[in-house]
């Protein structure tokens, strides 16, 4: 035996079957909600080309990249890479397989991501990712901008955590539109990156870096006082529209923030979940051209953005001339499911692992409970017959069947000539 | 625009929507069934450090295996590679958690591997296995043998092929006795190889291969008349024990075969399953050390090994002193879909992916098609809100409805008014 490091590779998530059990219930419930809204499942390799996931990748995704080596067998194929998205892979597959799909496609795909990050705690390298799209072919309505949020509503609402979930919604054509009216176009990436990082600085250090890139106190406060709007959509749509700013694109911005707003009226109805207009959300990727979202836990600010995605104008510019305009949002399930537990907001009392333990007291009674197991499990149940080794009592085998189910059925021989049996509560 | 090749690697699988279906269906009840038996589900990291894989490879896996480049943020780390099968990362998760977990362990692994093997029709580089283990401390009672087994036959009535699943049971110890009371220990490892191939072989090239390894006639003849061996347990243990060998390891191979095959009686009950003796399943892999099993469709060989497994001494020998025999099954669910699906074997008539689609007539019925779709999922129905560029007409939402949902409904003016709707069954 040599001296082997059995602990998972650092940024790896690896939990104890408890744990999992919840993870994965998680995860059954969004698998859930996608395919009741009408989102069809698909499944990528998690090896792609390197020029596949390269004609999107730059700066510190590059760099995290996972490359893959090519094996003995493999050795004259083209360089390959793990994805560190569903993005990139979804643009590939609705080229590769147009002619196949329904337009609009609603598509969800659930599944591990990889990205080489600095080890730090809460980052992870392996993680999953729960993404809706919508892609059309040439245009695709507005209205699948408030399907896809309405859709990442109903999955947070069955998370059941307890607390207010809040949707802050927002459309980039309004700042863009606002920046065009100020005559600040070309400082655009900046300011889109201050706002993006406004909400963890004070308004001092806000200030100084609108300041920094040259914007006067004048233009300062209108910023502020813009990223500052959020609440009631009729509220918010109302301010944006008194600001009196003619330029198209702001109006349109505000039309459609309003219209997509409206159509998610009825979605915070039962108070676990409010939808609000928010100009501070713009996302900083920058495919995003519209509607863009984010959703937070306002009771804890530690949790941060629980999941969001936005509207593009074209997903797949890099594979094909066709223009396929899309709106995604996407939830990722590893971070969340982390900082879910460290808040305790994780409820799930799934107590022990299964319902019933069969322990027959000696193995002339193990036939019987098999039969008993079969009976239990075609009710539905989950159930596990319990034999240790011969040197184990009968006091061993409760306490085993203890930790994992929560009903024993204990078989000896006087159950099998009855052919009946007793359930107990164990412990 | 680059010309990129949107392809998926060749060996990896990419299913269209509807074929992605099917398969969740399959992947869903092998874990249900596995729930259902109380096998606790883990997941491990898709990447292992480069001395945990390698702790087992050897040979055609190594060659195999995908080694991973570290990125720019994890270069001071160990050399790393994606695991090629689940027993390896289970052994280091089991030494690694030993103390929090409840022995015997019994748990189900269903996840992606990857190996880069030579591209070939119906091989997979990347394709999901979905493992079932009990993993002991010091001992484990030969119970789970039978334990495993009825829980791959299970889960394999739930596929409900529509044919004859044979599950054909042995027992190395068998062979194993056998050689050493024919004076054939030596040749063990050629011999289990060439009966392995025996199935695919004509008699003449067994004879051949076994004349190969010195076995003189009246040796061919013993060996042919043995692998021939396979029937009901009761006739075959009582051929096994007419032949009136002493040797014990022999006799406890056959004792351990009777006994597993007896608790195994009622699961080939419904006529969809048989559970029979058969001596030419030895299964190559060197580490299984008693009963060993594979699953077949008897009335379609060219499905061959649906699934299979045994009994291993040993599961972490490379990673610790503990001695943690276990026993455990597996089915290569890529590949048996790929197979079922050529063969058409997978009866899951699903027919259109959807259940209802509502179709707005113009934007002003959005909210109430919304309020629709939002009550019919409630009810557990999977829903989608079907809406156009302006530019289609209510015939091309009729034919879009049609290809995903089965049945539709038509929201307008009147609906909105009356509140009330007519479910049609499309096309």
């Amino acid at each position: 035996m040599k001296n082997i490091n059995t602990a998972p590779i650092s940024g790896m998530q690896e939990l104890l079957p408890e744990a999992q059990a919840i993870f994965n219930e998680l995860k059954s419930k969004i698998e859930g909600v996608y395919r009741g809204h009408g989102y069809l499942n698909i499944e990528t390799p998690v090896i792609e080309r390197d020029e596949v996931l390269l004609a999107k990748a730059g700066g510190d995704t590059e760099k995290q990249i996972y490359r893959v080596f090519k094996t003995a067998e493999t050795a004259n194929e083209a360089d390959q890479a793990l994805r560190f998205d569903h993005t990139v892979p979804l643009a590939r597959y609705v080229v590769e397989h147009e002619s196949d799909l329904v337009f609009p496609f609603k598509v969800s795909q659930v599944g591990r991501n990889f990205r080489g990050e600095r080890a730090q705690k809460g980052r992870f390298r392996e993680f999953y990712q729960c993404d809706v799209d919508v892609v059309g072919r040439g245009s695709l309505p507005l209205y699948y901008d408030a399907d896809v949020i309405a859709t990442l509503i109903d999955t947070l609402r069955q998370f059941k955590l307890g607390t207010l979930v809040r949707a802050r919604v927002s459309n980039r054509k309004i700042l863009n539109g606002l920046l065009t009216e100020l005559g600040l176009d070309e400082k655009a990436g900046a300011i889109f990156s201050i706002i993006d990082h406004a909400e963890k600085a004070s308004i001092e250090e806000t200030k100084y870096a609108m300041k920094e890139e040259g914007l006067d106190d004048d233009l300062q406060v209108k910023m502020l006082d813009f990223m500052n709007l959020h609440g009631d959509r009729s509220v918010v749509v109302a301010k944006l529209r008194e600001m009196g700013i003619e330029n198209k694109v702001f109006r349109d911005g505000v039309d459609e923030l309003d219209v997509v707003l409206r159509w998610l009226e009825g979605e915070g109805a039962d108070d676990s979940v409010e939808v609000i207009a928010d100009m501070q959300i713009v996302r900083g990727l920058d495919y995003y051209t519209g509607t863009v979202f984010e959703f937070v836990l306002p009771d804890y600010k530690k949790v941060g953005s629980v999941c969001g995605g936005g509207r593009y104008e074209n997903l797949a510019g890099y594979f094909t001339d066709q223009l396929l305009p899309g709106v995604g949002g996407s939830i990722g399930l590893t971070r969340l499911f982390y900082v879910l537990n460290e808040q305790k907001l994780l409820h799930e009392a799934i107590g022990r692992p299964l319902e019933y333990a069969v322990v027959p007291i000696s193995d002339a009674e193990i036939a019987y409970a098999v039969e008993i197991a079969s009976e239990l499990r075609s009710q539905g149940h989950t159930v596990t017959v319990v034999v240790l080794p011969t040197n184990k009592k009968l006091g061993d085998k409760l306490n085993y069947a203890g930790k994992l189910a929560s009903k024993g059925i204990v078989i000896g021989e006087s159950e099998v000539a009855s052919q009946s049996y007793t359930v107990k509560e164990l412990r």
